[in-house]
C-alpha cells in the first residue's frame, strides 16, 4: 500500500465511524445494533440492525448528521482492553459481542472512541481529531439488504454504502465515472439497441439477437482473416465427450465441479419407470484444448509441418454460481477466440513474436491500449528447469524486443504449473482495465496425450503446445465493446451500417434499388418501408445509433443520389450512390474507426 | 406389392432354399444347421452353424453347388403337416425345432421339398421346378456373423449374404451400382480428403478439420446471404435450456429419451464424497423451436412486422443407438439450416411460394433435382377443421402453381398432428432419393407458448408458425454432396479452391505473391513450399481434387502470368494473374458448377 491509498484507508476506515455515531444519533442509540463496517474500492459501508427501513429521504439526513458530527471536532482515542472490559462496554450491542466472543483468548483488542459516546470495536488505525476529516468528501451510495456474516441463515441487516475520497473534486469525479459507466452498461445497451437478450430459462447464457449476431459475426470474419494470413487452420469440434478425454486432460479431476455432465433418461423396463443414469459417461466441454489435441493426433506430424495451429470458436460451457453471473461479463455459455499451437522449442520465440503482432493489430483495430505482463515459473511447475529457463528467456527476448526493456510487468513465480505464460491487459475509453489476452506455453497436455512429431533425424520427439486468445471470449469482448464505444460503434463492425428512409411510399421503389446495391456490395442495411413519417423512421435509426442514415425524396431519386445523415450529426446532401458505396466499402477494409466527416 | 415384386420376392426366397441345400451338400447334412433365410433388398441371406468359418474361397464353391443343383430341375413340393410331423421331419435341426415347438397349437405347417433330399419349414409360396430359376442371377456379397434370433445371449451363427436378381444384366447393373456407390462412400472421401473425423470420444459428432470446415463455411455464408435478401434474421441461441421450457414445447413428455440431459457433480460437505445430482433441470437442445419462441416473445409484435423469420444454425444434439450412427448420414450432433418464421393465416400462400422459390434456387446451386410431397390433416389433428382446410388449400395452391397439378405428390392423413408439411426429396446423380427440406406448419406450438401479435383492429390475436430447413442439416448435407460430387467439388464451395506449386524453391517468392493476391480476393488458396520436387507437390494437391492447381516458374513470375492445371486434366499456360482471379471471382458469384474448360 503507497502512502495515499493507506491515508485513504484511514480515512475511509474513520468515516465509517462517523456514519455508524451519526445512525445512532438518529434512530437513538438503544434502537441500533450496529454490526462492522469496513472501507471498500469507492468509500465503504456499515451493517446495522435498525427498527425500520432506511428510505432515499434519510439519505441527506444521515449526510447532515455527519457534517455536524465532525464539525464538533472530537478527539479520537484508542484504548487497549481486556475480552470482559469490551464485553462490559459493548453490552447489549449483540453483533460485536458475538464478535468478542469469538476472538481467541489473549489476542490483544482495541476500541476507538470518537469523542465520549461513540465506541467501536476496531483493529486501527484512525485519525485523532475529527478536524483531520473536514475536507474529506462523501455520498449516500445506496442502501441494501445484507445478513449477518454473511449468512442467509443469520439476521437480516441493512447495508449503507457511502462514497467517500479525500476532496469534493475527487468525489465529484468518481460520480462522474460512476454516471458514465451506467450509461455505457451493456447489460443496459444490449437489450436497448437488441444485440443481445437473456431468458431465465438459460441462465448465464446469451441469445444473440439478429443485430448483435450481425456485429458478432463481423468481428469473427475480422478474426479469422487475420488468423488465415498467419496460417492458422479453423476447425469445429465436439461440445461433449467422453470422460476418458477429460481425465487425461486432467480437467476431470481438477475442474469437474465447474464442467456440465452429461447424462440420460430411460425406462427400466420391468419397473416400467423412469431412470436417470448415474454413471456419468460425458461432459460438455468447457475447454478446447483436448479437442485440438485430438486432430494433431489424427496424423503422425513431420517437424515440417510445425508449427501447427488450431483455432475453434465452437460453444463452451463452465459452470458458474448464480450470483456470480454478470450479463456478457460473466456467462456459462461462450464462444472463445482459441488457439492450440503443436510446435519444437526453438520455434517458441518466433511464434510468440508473431501473436504479439496479432494481438497488437487487434486491439489497435478497436482503438484500444493494452499492457504485458509475463508470468515466471511457480514452485509447483512440471517439466524440466532447463526447459523452463530456455522458454522464459525467449518469452523475455521478444517482449524486450516489442516493448523495451522495462516495458512490461513480470510476475515472478505466477505462472501455469504447466508453462510460463503472457497476459495481456487492455484499457478502455474511460480508463476501466481488462485481462483479456493470454498466451500460455504448456509441457504437460504433449506428456498426457503423448504427443510426438518425427524430428529431422527421424527420431519421435514430443511437442510444446501453445493456448492463447486475444478477445479472451466473443461473450466478454464484446461486452466490453459495447461499453467502449457506448453503443456507438466503428462503421465496420455496426450492427448495421447504414439505415434507409424513404421520405414517403412512392421513394420506396428507389429505397429498395439502394437497398439491394448496398447489400450486394457486402454492407448491412435496413431500410424502413412503413407508412410511419419521416422523422419518425429517422428516429427509429437514431436509436440503434446507425452510422449513416440516409434519406431518399424525389431529388435523390432523380439524380441517383443519397443524401446521408452521419450519426445524426451532419448531413450532407446529393452524394452519388456509387461514391457512397465506395466509401463504406473502404471504411470497412480499412476498419475504421472514426467516420469520415466529408463523403465528398 | 406389384407383380414384378412379387416374382422377385419368390425367386429370391426359393434361391435361399437353394444355397441352403447347396451348402448343407458341401458340408454334409449332418455337420449343418439351418437356422432361417430370408429375402432382402438386393437378394437374401440364410444363417447357418457350421463346422468351421466360411472363407471367400467358399464362395465360388456354393455359387457353382447352386447352379449344380438348380440344373437338376427338381420338382419342389408342399406338404402340411402336424406339430408332431414336422418336429420328425427336422429332427436334429434345433433351430427348426425351437421355431417349431414356438408354433401356436393347431397352426397350419407347411414345408417346402426341393427334391427330395431338402426341407425347409416355409410359409411359401415357391416355384414349382428349379427349371424357373435357371435365368436368375446371384452372386455371394458377404458373410457375417449373426446371432439365433438376433439375441447375443444365444448361439453365434455365420450369415450368407447373396446379390439376387432376375437376369444377369440386372445383377451387372446392380454391382456396378454399389461400386460406383462404394467409390462415393462419403466416410471414404471425407477422411481421405481431410474434411471431417470422428473420434472415440464422441461418437457421431463429427470433428470439422481445416479443409471440411472452408466448405461447411463457404455453404453457410451462401445460406446465409441468400436468407438475408428474403429478409430472414440470424439469431445465436443457448444450447442448454431448463425443463420447463421443454415442458411447454412438448420435448420433455415426448422426446426425453432422445436427449442429453445436463448435471453436475458437487462434494457433500458432510459425507466428503462427489454426488451426482439426479434432480435433472437441464437438458441439451435436440430443436430449436422454442429458442425462437423465446425471441419472438422478447417484445410485442405488430401485424405489420410479420412475417418475423428467425433462423438459426446453432449446435444441436439427439441420443441414437450407436448401431444407428452412419457417417454424416446419422449423427449426435448437427447443425440445422433451421428456421421459425412467425405469421398470420392469411400469409401462409406466400410464405410458402417463397420458402419454395429458395429451395429450388438452392437444390439447383448443388444441381441437384426433387420432388414435393404434401401430407394433410392426420385423424389425431389438433386445431380447428377449417384452419386445417384453409391452410391445405393454401399449400395445394401455391404446388399447383409452382409444379402443376399433380406435379407433386400427396400423402393424405401423413401430416403432422401440429399442421400439414411438404417435403422436400433430392435425387443425387447417380439416381438415389434423399430425404432433406421440410416446411411444416404448426397451430400447437403458438399455442402452448401464448403467441400474440397486435391485430390491425388492435385485437390481440394469434400467429402461426413454420418450422423449415433447406439442408436438413448440414452434416448430412455435405455427406450428400460429398457423394454426389465424388469429392470433386464445384469451383464455389470447394474446400481449396487453388493450390500453388512453385516448380523450385527460387520461384517461392513470386508464389507467395501470388498467393496473397488470391487471398485478399477471397479465394480459398494453400500454397506448398516444402522442398519436394513439383510432381510431388502437384501430386499432393489432386489428391484432394483441388479444381486449380497454379504452376509457377521463372516464365510466370517475368510476366506475372500463371499456368493453370485444371482438375489434373488440361493445363493452360501463361494466363495473366489478374484474368486468373476475375476468373475466380466470377465463378465465386455465379456460383459455377462446371469448371469452365478455357480459361482464356
Amino acid at each position: 500500500m503507497d502512502n495515499k491509498e493507506y491515508f485513504l484507508s484511514v480515512y475511509r476506515h474513520s468515516m465509517a465511524h462517523v456514519m455508524a455515531k451519526a445512525v445512532m444519533e438518529i434512530f437513538g442509540k438503544e434502537n441500533v445494533q450496529i454490526a462492522i463496517g469496513p472501507q471498500i474500492d469507492d468509500g465503504f459501508y456499515y451493517d446495522f440492525m435498525l427498527p425500520r427501513t432506511i428510505t432515499n429521504e434519510d439519505h441527506k439526513a444521515i449526510e447532515d448528521k455527519m457534517r455536524e458530527i465532525l464539525k464538533r471536532r472530537e478527539d479520537w482515542t484508542c484504548k487497549e482492553v481486556t475480552k470482559e472490559e469490551a464485553l462490559e462496554i459493548f453490552k447489549g450491542q449483540k453483533y460485536k459481542e458475538e464478535l468478542i466472543n469469538d476472538l481467541p483468548a489473549g489476542e490483544k483488542i482495541t476500541v476507538y472512541y470518537t469523542g465520549d459516546d461513540f465506541v467501536d470495536l476496531c483493529r486501527g488505525p484512525h485519525i485523532s481529531n475529527s478536524q483531520e476529516l473536514m475536507n474529506v468528501s462523501y455520498k449516500v451510495k445506496s442502501v441494501s439488504g445484507s445478513y449477518w456474516r454473511g449468512d442467509e441463515k443469520n439476521d437480516q441487516l441493512q447495508r449503507i454504502y457511502m462514497y467517500c475520497f479525500p476532496s469534493k473534486q475527487e468525489l465529484k469525479a468518481h460520480l462522474d465515472f460512476v454516471k458514465e459507466a451506467m450509461e455505457r452498461d451493456h447489460k443496459k445497451i444490449g437489450p436497448e439497441q437488441e444485440l443481445f437478450m437473456f431468458d431465465e430459462s438459460a441462465p448465464g447464457m446469451p441469445y444473440w439477437l439478429p443485430r448483435g449476431f450481425k456485429m458478432y459475426n463481423a468481428i469473427l470474419e475480422f478474426w479469422r482473416k487475420l488468423h488465415e494470413e498467419y496460417g492458422y487452420q479453423e476447425i469445429l469440434a465436439p461440445v461433449i465427450n467422453h470422460k476418458n478425454l477429460w481425465e487425461t486432460s486432467g480437467h476431470w479431476g481438477h475442474y469437474k465441479e465447474n464442467m456440465f455432465l452429461v447424462t440420460n433418461a430411460s425406462v427400466n423396463e420391468e419397473t416400467d419407470e423412469e431412470e436417470i443414469n448415474t454413471d456419468i459417461q460425458y461432459a460438455i466441454k468447457p475447454m478446447n484444448c483436448p479437442n485440438a489435441i485430438n486432430v494433431y493426433k489424427n496424423g503422425l506430424h513431420s517437424y515440417k509441418e510445425l508449427p501447427l495451429r488450431y483455432s475453434e470458436t465452437q460453444v463452451i460451457h463452465r459452470r458458474e454460481k448464480s450470483g456470480e453471473l454478470n450479463g456478457l461479463f460473466r456467462v456459462q455459455m461462450f464462444h472463445q477466440d482459441d488457439d492450440h499451437t503443436f510446435l519444437t522449442e526453438d520455434m517458441i520465440e518466433d511464434e510468440i513474436g508473431d501473436i504479439m503482432d496479432i494481438a497488437k493489430f487487434i486491439y489497435e483495430t478497436f482503438g484500444l491500449t493494452y499492457e504485458a505482463e509475463l508470468s515466471t515459473r511457480p514452485d509447483d511447475f512440471m517439466g524440466s528447469p532447463e526447459l523452463w529457463d530456455a522458454a522464459e528467456a525467449s518469452l523475455k527476448r521478444i517482449l524486450d524486443k516489442k516493448y523495451g526493456e522495462g516495458g512490461y510487468e513480470i510476475n515472478e513465480g505466477d505462472g501455469a504449473f504447466y508453462g510460463p505464460k503472457i497476459d495481456l491487459k487492455m484499457k478502455d475509453c474511460i480508463g476501466r482495465e481488462w485481462q483479456m489476452g493470454t498466451i500460455q506455453l504448456d509441457f504437460q497436455l504433449p506428456l498426457n496425450f503423448d504427443l510426438r512429431y518425427v524430428a529431422a533425424d527421424g527420431s519421435q520427439k514430443r511437442p510444446v503446445m501453445i493456448h492463447r486468445a486475444i478477445f479472451g471470449s466473443f461473450e466478454r469482448f464484446i461486452g466490453i465493446l459495447i461499453e467502449n464505444f457506448k453503443g456507438a460503434f466503428p462503421f465496420w463492425m455496426s450492427p448495421y451500417q447504414v439505415g434507409i428512409v424513404p421520405i414517403r411510399p412512392e421513394h420506396n421503389e428507389y429505397a429498395k434499388k439502394v437497398e439491394k446495391a448496398l447489400r450486394k456490395a457486402g454492407i448491412r442495411v435496413e431500410a424502413d418501408y412503413s407508412d410511419e413519417n419521416m422523422k419518425t423512421k429517422i428516429k427509429g435509426f437514431k436509436k440503434f445509433k446507425e452510422p449513416y442514415i440516409l434519406i431518399l425524396g424525389d431529388k435523390e431519386a432523380e439524380e441517383e443520389t443519397v443524401s446521408v445523415n452521419v450519426r445524426g450529426n451532419k448531413q450532407m446532401n446529393g452524394v452519388p450512390l456509387a461514391d457512397f458505396i465506395e466509401l463504406c466499402k473502404k471504411q470497412i477494409e480499412e476498419h475504421t474507426l472514426d467516420l469520415i466527416d466529408s463523403v465528398e
